[in-house]
């Protein structure tokens, strides 16, 4: 088969949803597929369902499996990379040791990459998103939780033992830390998730009588989202200052892998990049002041180009590479 | 000439000494030469020393200059490694822009490698010292401030700015951290380096009327040491606490190295070390409190192996890879 109709296909594996699709060896998406994860139903319905979800992908682009060169799939971690099977996932509870791999090879009888979801996301940018004129770059997810991915050399930085990348959890607050969803204190998730800015603002807000326009919204909808406050930002003091506090955290971020990886690109996918310019702006500003003249002068910070499909697509470059 | 007969120099530069050494192919040192930076005389004087101190090494060595293969030069930072130069150096101060790899060249008319200090130290402990079984390891350098180096698949990453691994400037705090040497705040170096450790222990003695040890060592010599302190740690509770918690800081930055590179080992080097087993299983213990499950329980921890050598020996080695 020449490498023009070469045809992969990407899973991504959510806590909510999964999607898959049919990807061509560019890295154009040819075919979208959508199910509910459904963890609560358990893990053999959950591998069930990645298997169907794959099957759908492939059917919307009127292919059959025998036309897939190869399967990538993207999960949360933590993940034996090396095994191919989900250890003890936060976001995929109560799933414990599922061997994704395995399953999905004897299903479809076809190569499987298996891949941790955020470096799935950082390889399809590196492969035809934002990152696709450079060698070396790191990826934030800002969600629900942080997840991180990096590319050094054009290859993703897996990790000895398949923890490579997972940059939520690095530390930013060593004393007196915010408890965070993994257990620990003072992770970078627990400060600059989606999550941590609505918990963030809620705490402001029960803690001074500063009249503010997300007190009403509170009181209206009966709960705040990341979204609320970022929109709350173009006009209230006390939403300017929770978003530009969480552009300082994220600049932080930045400075610690500028002095640790010193990639040339940093990128931010995720909910919170609807945030537009101005929050990048900011957080390119505080990385900036924080870091050493050269990688400061240099680094390239940017939002993600290809948004939610970055899983997906990376998932399939990930089965592009594994056959060369 | 065949591989057995080639010889290497290293040379390694710091603020207050120099030290220059002839290495075997296999790594082993043969010479050794040292002399004073005195980096107040000048960065032409600076250089003309650095070629003074490899020229007796060789001779230490009975070696003439056309007997060495190839040169490898390790100064602090920050650099430009691509043009082999030493860009703004704290610790050398006040030289500005050395061209340190062209004169070197020029002087000797041999290929030179040129590398920051602790990433020659860390590709030194991977060739011969504590990393050799492992192809991923990261260095922590403990002295008047904290260096950082990181071998991936056996190569130095040196980051595409010439700033990998510049562990020390890592942020551990956010908010209200220390002031570090290098003029930001909340950096590694400001918590667990000699120099921090003494400040810290200082500023307790000054902040309470708490008996300790170390308020009479401080009022006989006018002065503490990070070494008075480590020693006071066997019996004097303020001293306990300092090294603890000095221990817990290098926890928190071995569980960022863990959740970023996720290497095989980590290693600790400098005059610190010299606290033996105690502070080490101490470090040991943080860090796995702090880290995911799988590299809490895999990632060796240990003191490196070639200690105040390792600079020397790794930029040799540096040299050695320059050629093949």
């Amino acid at each position: 088969m020449d490498s023009e109709s070469r045809r992969f296909v990407g899973l991504d594996v959510g806590g909510t949803t999964m999607k898959a699709g049919v990807v061509d060896d560019a890295g154009q998406l040819k075919s979208h597929a959508t199910m509910p994860t459904q963890t609560d139903r358990g893990q053999e319905a959950g591998l069930q369902t990645m298997a169907e979800c794959i099957r759908r992908a492939v059917a919307a682009a009127s292919l059959n499996i025998e036309d897939v060169t190869a399967i990538g799939v993207a999960v949360p971690g933590s993940l034996d990379l090396v095994d191919g099977v989900i250890l003890d996932p936060p976001n995929l509870k109560p799933w414990r040791n599922v061997p994704v791999k395995q399953f999905i090879t004897d299903t479809f009888a076809r190569p499987v990459a298996f891949q941790n979801d955020a470096n799935a996301a950082v390889f399809g940018e590196f492969w035809v998103g934002i990152g696709r004129e450079y060698r070396s770059l790191v990826l934030f997810t800002l969600g629900t939780g942080i997840g991180g991915g990096i590319v050094l050399d054009g290859k993703i930085l897996e990790g000895a033992h398949s923890h490579g990348g997972e940059l939520g959890q690095t530390k930013i607050e060593a004393t007196n830390g915010r408890l965070c969803g993994c257990g620990q204190r003072g992770c970078l998730e627990a400060y600059a998730s989606a999550t941590a800015v609505v918990k963030r603002t809620e705490e402001e807000l029960a803690q001074s009588d500063e009249d503010s326009s997300l007190r009403r919204t509170l009181k209206e909808k009966g709960l705040l989202t990341a979204k609320d406050i970022f929109l709350a930002a173009r006009h209230d003091p006390l939403a300017i200052r929770i978003v530009d506090r969480t552009a300082f955290y994220l600049g932080v971020a930045c400075a610690n892998v500028m002095h640790t990886i010193n990639p040339e690109l940093i990128c931010f996918a995720g909910g919170m990049t609807g945030a537009g310019p101005p929050f990048l702006d900011a957080i390119r500003g505080y990385a900036r002041s924080l870091a050493f003249a050269r990688p400061a002068e240099r680094t390239i910070i940017e939002y993600s180009a290809l948004g939610s499909d970055a899983g997906v697509i990376g998932a399939a470059g990930c089965a592009r590479m594994l056959i060369g």
